[in-house]
C-alpha cells in the first residue's frame, strides 16, 4: 500500500525537495546514522535505543530506582530469603551444636530452618535469643551477618528515599495528536495535564518531528525538525494545556498529507520540562506520536469540569477526547 | 450592591472595552475556560481547582510529605497499631501454643495482647526474646515480619528527610495590599519578610491579575495579566521588601476604581521564587489577594526595630501594619 | 578622631555629593531604612540582622542542620540521657515487679538505674530481654517506646544526611582586602581559594560596597552599591583567584581616601556562587570587609608552591599573605 | 628530539608570536604562575593541583563519598572490628564478671573474644541476651555502645545514600583526539557516548586549549583558550556525539604542526554539563588530552550498531575506534 505511493508519486519527490532544503535541526542530538524502521521514542518517551555499558555495574543504580515498585519489593523479599539460605548453609556448617537453644535433628531440613531463622533473626537484628551462637566460630559469622544487615538496611533506606524523591513528573498526554484548522491554515494540537497535585511551575515544552529522507545515493535516512510552539511556556500549570503548532510555510510538515505521513514513517516527539514544587527540582516528561496516532481533522473535547462546589475540575481522564469536525 | 453599578453603569462598559484591547498574557498558563466565581488561588497560595488523579497512588508520595506533622505522626501511630494487630489475629490463627514464654489463657484479649506485644517486639527488631516462635510456622511469620518492620522504618526514614528537605520557604506576606500614591501616580503596594533564619538569595517575585470580563455574547469568563514589578529581583533578602506596582497608563489597572475590583472579582496573584542557603535549593511561595484584601489610600508602618544590642530587627508580626493616608 | 575629619571636612561634603549623584544599586536588597552603626554583614558572611520568626519552630530544621557537629552530637547524646530518664520514671511508675530479671531493691536509685537501663534497650531496639515487661501496662509502655526509637534514629539518619549534604563551600579568603596600583589607577583586591578538594565549577563572584550618608535632614542611612570586578565568572576555580575592582571615575569609590572609609563606616561585601561538583549543587559563600580590613598599598604575595613531584600546590593558609609596596 | 625544533626553528617564533596576539581566555579560570611541565588535567578529568586543605576535617565528606565502593566497604568493616575491640577492651578492664552469661576464664583471648561479640551484639542492636550486662557500670557502657551504634549505622545511611545520588555522569570519550579534514581546512575530534542508561537532556561541551609560551624574560608559562565547539549543545544525548572544532584562522590552533603541539606541551581539556534523568541533576565530565594523544589525518570507525530486533545500539566499546585516511 504505502509502496504504490512512493511508485506512482510525483508530490513525494517535491516535497522531498522542498523539505530537504531546510536545514535539520542539528541540536536535537540525533544524527545521519539512524535509519528508517520503527520509532524513534517510545510511547512512554524512553528511547528505542540500546546502549552497551560499558562495566557491568555502570546501571546498577538506574536499574533499581526506575524499576517497579513490585519488581522491586519482590528484589528484595527474594534477596532477603537467599541470604538467609546462604547464611543458614554456612551455619550449618560451622555445626548447629555450637548454637545454645538450638535442637540438631536427624533431618536436614529441620536443622536448616533453625538456622535460616537464625540467621533472619540475626541479619533484621530483631535477636530474640532463644537461639545464640555458643563458640567462637559461630560468634564470629553472626557478628559478620549483623553488621551485613545494618548495612544492607542503610542501603535499602537510600535506595527508597532515592525512589520516592526521584519520580518523574506524571503528567498526562494525549494519546492522538489532532490536526485542525488554526488561525488561516491547519495547526496540529496535542493537549498534556499535570496527574499530580503538586503543582509545577515554569512549564516548558518542545516538540520535534523527525521523517525519512533519501539521501542522493537513493538511502532512507531520519531527518529531524524542530517544531515550533504557539506558546512553548507557562508559569503555572494548574489547569489542562493545548500545545498548538501552526502548519505555515516555515513548518517542516507545510504541505504533507496523511499518506505522507504514513510513508514517510513520521513521529513527533514531545518534551516536557517543569519545576516541580514538592521536591523542588526540574522534571522532565516525554512522548512520542507515530503517524498513526494521527488524527486529521478533528477537535479536542472540553476537559474541564466543575466539583459540587463549583471549584474548576480537570478531568484527567478525558484529556485525549476528540470529534471528527463536521 | 454590585449589581446596581453594572446596571446604571457607562464606566464598566468603557473601562471593558480598554482593557479588552489588551491582549492577555497567556504564558501565565490560564484558559479562557475558567470562569468568574470565587478566587482562583486559594491565600495561602494553593490552587482552588481539582485534578482528578490519573491512577490511585499517583499523589501518595505527595500527600505523605506535604500533610502536617501531627497528621504524619498520628498516621505512622496508627498504621503501628494496625499493623501489630493484624500480625496478632495472624500469630493467633497459628496458635499461642507455638511461642516459648507465652502464657495461653481463656480469655482472648489476654492472648490478642501477648501476641500484639510479641509482634512489636518483632517489627521494631527489639526483640527481648521472653517470647520467641518456637514452631516453623510461627518462626517463618516471625521473620517476614522483622523484614517487613526494617522496610517500613526504612522508609519512614526517607519520608522524614524528604519531609525535613523540601519544606517550603516561609515568606510572610502582608494580609493586605495597599493603594497608594506613589511617582505621579498611584501604585498598588505589598511587603514581604523571609520568616525563616536561613537566607534567601536571588529572590524574584511575579505578579499576576486576573478580572472577569464578558465575551460577545455575554458570558463572564477571567482574564490574567501580569503586572509589572518596579523591582522584581535583589540579590540579598535579610530584610523586609516592599514590592511596588505602577498604576500607569500601561498597567491593566489603570483607571480601575475600588467598586471595579469588587465587581469584576479582582484577584492579585503572587509569586516568589528563591534560592535558599540551608539547602542549596529553588523554593516557591506564593500568595493571592481578593479585592477585598485591596486597601485604598494607605500606607505600610515601619517594620524594623532593634535589637538591645543595635542590631537591625525584623518585626516579621508588623508585616502587615498599615495606617490611612491623611 | 574621626569626628575631627567631618568637622574641619570641606572634602566629605563634595565627595558625598559627587556620590550622591550615583543611583543607589536597589536590586541588591537593601533599602534605606538601615542605620549606620556596626557592619551589616559579618566576617563569616552571615547577616547582621534579627528577624523575629512568625512561629515557635519557623527554625528548627535550618537551626538542627546549621549548628556544629560538637554541639549536635552533644545534643542528641543529652537528649537520649533525658527521654530515657523519662521513659526510666514511667516504668518506675507502672511498678518494677511487672519487668521479669529486674530486682526491685529498697534504694531509689538502684531500681531507677534498672529501669533506665531497660528503656535504653528499648529505645536503641538492643533489647537483650535479661529484663522484659511482663504485664500489659508495662508492655504497652515498651512497645510504644521502641516505636518511638526507631522514629527518632529515623528523624536523626535524616538530620545527619542533611548536614552532610548541605554544607556550605570552604573557601578561604584573603584577611584584608588590598588597594594597589592597576592599570593607570588604582584597584581593589582581594583573594579566594577553594579549601576543598571538591572541585568548583562556574565560579561567579559579585561584590557590593557600603557606606553612611547624610539625607537632606541630616540623618544618617546607608547607601549600597555594586561593584564592578574585572573578570567575574571562571570556569574551574582549582587554583586560587585574586579578584580586582578597578578604581576608575564610573567606581563608587573613586576619589575616596582611607580616613573617607573609616569616618564613612565603609563595608564591601563579597557573594560567592559556585556549582560544587561532590554534590552537584549550587553553593554560596559570603564574606565581610570593613573599613579597617583595608590595606593601602600593599601586593598579595605568591600562594602557588610546587609538591616534591613538581605538581602545583594552593597554599590555601597564605592565601592572605601580602607585603607593603615600597 | 624536541629541543631540535625549538632550536633549528623560525616557525616556533612566529607562531608563538601570532598566538601571543590572542587573548587568553580568562574565564576559563587558570591564570601566569602555572608552569610548564605535565598535564593539568589527568586522564580522568580531576585536576593535577595539590590544595592545602584548611582544616583537618575540610575534605571528610568528599573523601568519604569520592572513594571506591570497594575502599568504602573496607573501611565501613575496619572501623567496626576496631570498635568492637576498643570496647572489648573497657568492659574486659570493667570486670567480664559484671555480665550474665559470661564465663570467665584464665586465658586473655576467650574473654576479650566473649566480649567483642558482646560488644558486636551491643553496636549493632541484635542484643540476642545470652549475654548481658549485669551491673551498672558494664550497663551504663552497653547502653553508651548501643546509642553509638544507632548513629554510626544512621551515618553509614546517609553516606550510602550520598554515594548513590552523587555519581558522575558515566561519559564514555574516545581514547584519542583525531585531526581530520574538515570542511575546507582541518579540525579536530572526538566521540563521546553516555555510559549509562539513564537518560542526558541539555547536554553541553566546552574545551580548552593549554600550552607553553615564553615571556618577555624567557621564561616559561601556560596559557589558555577556549576552543569554539561547531555544535556545542544538545537537546537529547541517546547516541553518540562526534564534537569538532574548526582549525580556521580564529582558532588558536592554526598552524600548529603535530611537533609544535608536542614541543608546547599541548593539552585539550573538554568539560560536558548535563542534565541526569534519573536523579534530575546536573552532572560533569571531564577528560584532558595530551599532545601525544593527538592523532593526525585520522577518521573515526561507525559507532551504531543494530540489535537483532532492529533497534540502533550504541557500541560504547568501539567510541574510540578509529583508521588512518589514505
Amino acid at each position: 500500500m504505502r509502496q504504490t505511493r512512493r511508485n506512482n508519486g510525483q508530490r513525494p519527490g517535491d516535497m522531498l525537495k522542498r523539505i530537504m532544503g531546510k536545514e535539520q535541526a542539528q541540536e536535537l542530538g540525533f544524527g545521519k546514522n539512524i535509519t528508517a524502521e520503527g520509532r524513534l521514542m517510545n510511547p512512554d518517551g524512553t528511547f528505542n535505543v540500546e546502549r552497551d555499558p560499558p562495566g557491568p555495574f555502570a546501571n546498577t543504580y538506574f536499574w533499581l530506582v526506575s524499576m517497579s515498585w513490585l519488581r522491586f519489593m519482590a528484589l528484595t523479599f527474594v534477596s532477603f530469603g537467599l541470604i538467609n539460605s546462604l547464611f543458614a548453609l554456612v551455619y550449618l556448617s560451622v555445626g548447629i551444636e555450637n548454637f545454645n537453644g538450638a535442637r540438631p535433628e536427624k533431618e536436614f531440613f529441620s536443622n536448616f530452618s533453625q538456622m535460616f531463622f537464625f540467621s533472619s533473626q540475626t541479619l533484621t537484628t530483631v535477636g530474640y535469643g532463644h537461639v545464640s551462637p555458643s563458640n567462637f566460630t559461630a560468634s564470629l559469622i553472626a557478628s559478620f551477618e549483623s553488621f551485613l544487615g545494618l548495612l544492607t538496611f542503610a542501603l535499602i533506606s537510600g535506595l527508597l528515599y532515592s525512589r520516592f524523591s526521584l519520580q518523574r513528573a506524571k503528567l498526562v498526554f494525549s494519546e492522538k495528536i489532532l490536526v485542525s484548522p488554526y488561525k488561516d491554515g491547519k495547526g496540529i494540537m496535542f493537549r498534556i495535564a499535570n496527574g499530580r497535585k503538586s503543582e509545577l511551575i515554569d512549564t516548558e515544552v518542545r516538540a520535534m518531528f523527525a521523517l525519512n529522507q533519501m539521501d542522493e545515493s537513493g538511502n532512507a535516512y531520519r531527518k529531524f525538525y524542530s517544531l515550533k510552539l504557539e506558546i512553548d511556556k507557562i508559569m503555572f500549570f494548574s489547569l489542562s494545556w493545548t500545545l498548538v503548532h501552526a502548519i505555515t510555510e516555515d513548518s517542516p510538515m507545510y504541505g504533507l498529507t496523511q499518506e505522507d505521513f504514513l510513508q514517510m514513517n513520521g513521529e513527533i516527539m514531545v518534551l516536557v520540562k517543569a519545576t516541580e514544587e514538592a521536591n523542588h527540582q526540574t522534571v522532565h516528561a516525554r512522548r512520542s506520536y507515530t503517524a498513526e496516532e494521527l488524527v486529521w481533522d478533528a477537535k479536542f473535547l472540553p476537559v474541564m469540569g466543575k466539583t459540587a462546589n463549583g471549584i474548576p475540575r480537570v478531568l484527567t481522564n478525558k484529556i485525549g477526547d476528540y470529534a471528527p469536525l463536521s
